[in-house]
């Protein structure tokens, strides 16, 4: 679709959404959830559809040069698909947040004073190019209340279109205004631009996607924007950690999986147990194939297994097979490396000494603050939110997994009977 | 003082609240407490310090030709030293919300997982004339492990930072780094720009003060901005209303005070009772001395004891004895009609029909919202929140009364034994 007044177009696009998410806020919650199933089933019954739509992405992208890696998370397989349908069928069974009364108590004036959550009112997804997003985060928002107005990525614009007909045609089966998810229907990036900076129709902005893009994004809006930046997460493991469990959760923090934002970067080990530790978990890390980067101690330790380290080391998210390693003289000084490197995403202690792990709970200034776990459980679904939208490192309103209610706001409700204020 | 370069000045500022807030958060409560009572006692032994000081201002201010409105709200009198002392030590009574832990349940995993309230690091407060609000504001971001960087106006620049002195010989009494509670000692309009605009130091901004100021701050902030613009509150009178309620609290919600935000802008009255109900009400409010601007149906009413309303009159936040008033025919056209023209802040609905007073509740979306009540208990203190900082008017992190909670946030906190993802 060629649009040839971006800005005009996009005030359309807030416009309509503003106006759908007062429906939206007041839909029952057996409506939203009809309509998140008959999304499922009509993303189901179109399967042949999207799947051809999707081709048409995956030949442009093939012909525009991108790499095999993006490529492959373009794809909607049959497989993804049902990831899909699943998830929204999931979200269709999660408890409604919305409408929840809850510290309502008498006051000595006589009134009756609680809380009732509430949706944010539009919520402004921008995201690259896995089109499962539009799905995911269009069934995340519609259950919370939230109208939405997602923009992916142009690599992925027919997959997206397709799955927005889905959308819309299931929310107008359950009677809610098909304007209550939109997906901008223009790849021109002067539409973000647009979108970031209308506080009068989108009250939140959540990117997902590289650094680069979530960077810019922040930069740049004029709404609030629930950010995931880097994720430099460290496991301390003290003095006093118990051998087997230190072992267990450096090489699953590690190694269960390398690309993920709650992998571990950085390990720190207490000094006097270093000489110890560190060959029998090198020697676990060279079977997976990790490149250790450790500093003097370590190297010291560890000999040809390990290259020294440079000061970049600790400031970078690798997000494959490499770590930093650094041997610490105590807890001080473990947690002010933290607090000088840490991205502030997810920290583990591993101690069987209760006062130094209620120091590092208490102390240490990160979304998720662990004892004697693995970092790879900061997770969303692991936490019982029951699904995530984005893990979110800022503390201004949701920290850490973001759930459904990271989408939501609270009012004040007050009851009386004739009372004023003397 | 002067400052020859305010950017590296604030930096500087700023890197000291940052260092501070770390100290800070970890803080125990009593010492947090013996800090609070600390300050309030060296306000008491200063009185004459800082009545002398304040009374520079207020010369400076007679020569500036400040009206005699803001010289009042200027001047510490000794009934306002005693408030200050009096809410000090009233925060200090407060229960502490940080370190607080809650939903801490098992997962299937055998993880514990919880969340515990923490600081939200460094808390920029911007303010106008009231010196009063540098102790007051300073307490709750203390009480709440926050360091604070304070930037008051520059008319009260000497009351201010003698209040500071005070502030920070009562942190250092109770062991805290007097750097916890900064007040800029520039009364250059560019460190206001630098403040809300070094993310790395500030993690929130409160402006307290005129609606230029808070427009103005944030449109530039490049950091989270609580805010509370306009106070357009309704009150919609039922067909079904009690009229001895809505008399009760119609009179109370204009008249008890005219300057606040929670006061009553604009009556809605429905149709079928307006013949009965609006002429009482009408000769209420005249005896009070409140002028009031009717739609037509209102006028006919009314007649000469009204003026035609314009357009402009359902946006206007009058803050003086003025009222405007429309007859509705409906609670769709009460809610339409809040919907369009409320700033979000309070409306009160006024009937004995509990399925027109959900309807209000739910659909209403306003900050605080009412049933029989009067608008003017939209307030921390009315609500039990202890004190408050502001009202938020924004649905993002806090709405309606900000009190401690509002100057916090929570993160995971995750034990285990061990445990590893598989």
């Amino acid at each position: 679709m060629s649009i040839s007044d971006i800005n005009t177009y996009m005030n359309q696009v807030g416009r309509k959404a503003r106006t759908a998410s007062r429906a939206l806020a007041a839909a029952r919650t057996g409506q939203k959830n009809h309509a998140l199933n008959s999304i499922a089933d009509l993303l189901d019954a179109r399967r042949e559809t999207l799947m051809a739509e999707n081709r048409k992405d995956l030949d442009a992208g093939r012909d525009k040069g991108l790499s095999e890696a993006l490529l492959d998370r373009l794809e909607l397989t049959s497989a993804r698909i049902d990831a899909m349908i699943e998830g929204l069928r999931q979200i269709a069974a999660l408890p409604d947040p919305i409408g929840g009364i809850f510290d309502m108590n008498y006051r000595p004036t006589g009134i009756q004073v609680g809380r009732m959550r509430v949706p944010l009112g539009v919520v402004g997804i921008i995201y690259e190019s896995r089109p499962n997003v539009t799905a995911d985060a269009a069934a995340l928002c519609l259950k919370s209340g939230n109208a939405t107005v997602l923009r992916g990525g142009s690599e992925a614009f027919h997959s997206n279109q397709a799955i927005a007909g889905a959308i819309q045609e299931g929310l107008e089966q359950a009677g809610l205004p098909g304007d209550a998810v939109q997906v901008v229907e223009t790849t021109d990036r002067e539409a973000v631009g647009a979108m970031i900076t209308m506080p009068e129709y989108i009250d939140v902005i959540i990117p997902r996607g590289g650094k680069g893009l979530i960077e810019r994004i922040s930069r740049d809006a004029r709404v609030p924007v629930i950010k995931h930046l880097d994720g430099i997460c460290h496991v301390y493991v003290d003095d006093e950690a118990d051998p087997q469990k230190a072992f267990d959760v450096c090489l699953n923090a590690k190694t269960q999986r390398y690309g993920t934002c709650n992998t571990l970067e950085t390990l720190l080990v207490h000094d006097t147990i270093a000489e110890d530790f560190l060959p029998v978990m090198a020697k676990a890390y060279s079977e997976k194939g990790v490149e250790l980067r450790g500093c003097d101690k370590t190297c010291a330790i560890l000999g040809e297994s390990c290259v020294p380290a440079t000061e970049e080391d600790w400031d970078t998210e690798y997000l494959a097979p490499i770590l930093s390693i650094r041997v610490v003289d105590s807890l001080d000084q473990a947690m002010d490396h933290i607090e000088e490197h840490s991205s502030r995403h997810t920290e583990s202690i591993i101690t069987e000494n209760i006062t130094k792990a209620r120091r590092f709970l208490q102390e240490v200034d990160s979304s998720s603050v662990m004892v004697n776990a693995s970092t790879r459980f900061a997770d969303g679904f692991e936490y019982g939110l029951g699904a995530e939208i984005g893990i979110s490192t800022d503390k201004f309103h949701a920290r850490g997994p973001v759930g459904l209610e990271g989408l939501t706001s609270v009012k004040f409700i007050v009851l009386g009977d004739g009372h004023v204020r003397e």
